[in-house]
């Protein structure tokens, strides 16, 4: 049996998976990011880890296929990452480093485009070839795969879904310093705003009016049947749902996965997004289904294994 | 040496190329789309044309490496179309077909996305891996290229740049069914429409006050300093440049290719879609190339050429 190595390399852990080459996982673990000093440590640390996970399950280096690793960055073809804050990176040859570091091959990729392939493989688009991801966390980040592949790009910045610009009349920035992005509205933070502007003029009862509001809040409340959640949902669906019917007359896709933290809401979730999509979608593309990713913080540890396997 | 036949399907004419495998075109015709019948002589008469020229440049049928073919309608990554309105074609297994009637390989592609593939091939596009191709005819068609590759989608529809949605005020329906498609702001038509809605209610001297002005005529007038076309070209500008924009921030190309009638009118266009694009696009994306298709007519022969050697 061959065996691989997916990493997913986050600000505060460094989330590790060894998986047979049907993609099983065998072991999994974290480590801490040690993100001091420009984070030089962080992958002499994973090497060190993957050596130690080699001898403790008595495996044959022969028998490794390769480590593959989701970054919180773009990453080029090449596996070269030209900065990531959330790192402490500079320039850095990641892919170059940690083929020396270990011995072994290694891939490299942005991490929401990794978690998006594996839920291809593993996860809510299981058996397709042709998918959006789109994670709805702090941010709105996203994945596309065309045919079984990560949309890399030139700069390696493809499937960057949240900076898709849903309201030129915006007057708010975005953190990247546009207006009127997808991340703005569908984001947990988005959905936060949505609501206080909402509930700043809103004189019916809600179970919304107290201080910190969460996307939670929201979702549950939705559930509740609360009438000002649910126009706050219809607006956060209307933003997104508007937004990949648009995309999805490019990428034609089979299936569109909606992953993140707001995900954690559940079904409930689905319809605000496709009613609005349906109704926007080009005629080739209103059948796409929606369906909720399943792997949670695994995806990025099978996302990165199956960059190794299909390399 | 070997060789490929190039064949561009379209409604009126099929143009038909003979190129070397370093993509020379040795020879270049046309023939007749026979569209009667549900266009069922179509493919048999590009066999019997392609058998001709074989015979004509007496080549040995062992040094052509195969056919390929850019059809007006979505086709699927098999080389099934489900119908053509322009070929008058129902479903129709235009690969199996062609490859049996001819004893060749035989690889299709839908021809927008194929005169995309031609253009970074031998064109505006050369050397480039990452490319969106805008055509700006009677509508807009467009294709995309991931990594050197057209990107087909689960339904063969991908690239459907016409049909992005960039007015969700608009009123007026596009061929589509949906409202505020590009197509109605950048196509030729499109054109037409935004100046005869700014003609209505202009009261300055401008040079486009006649019957059947044309989006020739619009920008004829923008090279003569007409203030009243140069409004025209902004806002058509704005609608393909925040379009594109949006796109890139998810295709993350090198470069931009603008075709089709209405890039005859030159480099002059080139500004009044880059200025918006850059204002609006992720800052990852703001320095891609904007350029002209170079090929014209022959694009489709090329990247259809193109297509089976890569097959």
């Amino acid at each position: 049996m061959k065996y691989c190595f997916g990493v997913d390399i986050g600000g505060t852990t460094v989330k590790m998976g060894l998986l047979d080459a049907e993609g099983n996982i065998i072991d999994k673990w974290e480590i801490t990011t040690d993100t001091s000093e420009e984070g030089r440590a962080i992958l002499p640390d994973i090497a060190a880890s993957v050596e130690n996970k080699i001898a403790e399950h008595q495996l044959d280096k022969s028998d490794i296929l390769g480590i593959g690793a989701g970054v919180p960055a773009p990453v080029t073809s090449e596996g070269v990452v030209n900065g990531s804050a959330n790192l402490g990176w500079n320039y850095k040859e990641v892919k170059r480093e940690l083929e020396e570091l270990t011995g072994l091959k290694a891939v490299i990729g942005n991490d929401a485009n990794v978690a998006a392939l594996g839920e291809m493989w593993k996860g809510g688009g299981l058996g397709q070839r042709n998918l959006i991801m789109v994670t709805l966390g702090t941010g709105v980040g996203g994945g596309v795969i065309i045919d079984g592949r990560i949309l890399v790009g030139e700069n390696g910045a493809g499937g960057e879904i949240g900076h898709l610009c849903v309201n030129y009349e915006e007057n708010d920035r975005c953190g990247c310093g546009n207006r009127g992005c997808l991340e703005q509205y569908a984001s947990a933070t988005g959905i936060v705003r949505l609501a206080k502007k909402k509930l700043g003029q809103e004189l019916r009862p809600t179970s919304l009016n107290k201080e910190d509001v969460t996307a939670k809040d929201v979702f549950d409340a939705v559930k509740e049947g609360d009438e000002v959640a649910k126009e706050i949902a219809v607006e956060f669906g209307r933003y997104l749902g508007y937004a990949l019917a648009n995309l999805a007359a490019v990428i034609d896709p089979a299936v569109i996965v909606i992953g993140g933290g707001v995900s954690k809401a559940g079904e409930v979730l689905i319809p605000y997004i496709e009613e609005p999509y349906v109704e926007r979608a080009f005629f080739a593309n209103k059948k796409v289904k929606f369906v909720l990713a399943t792997l949670g913080n695994d995806a990025g540890i099978y996302g990165a294994a199956k960059l190794v396997l299909d390399s």
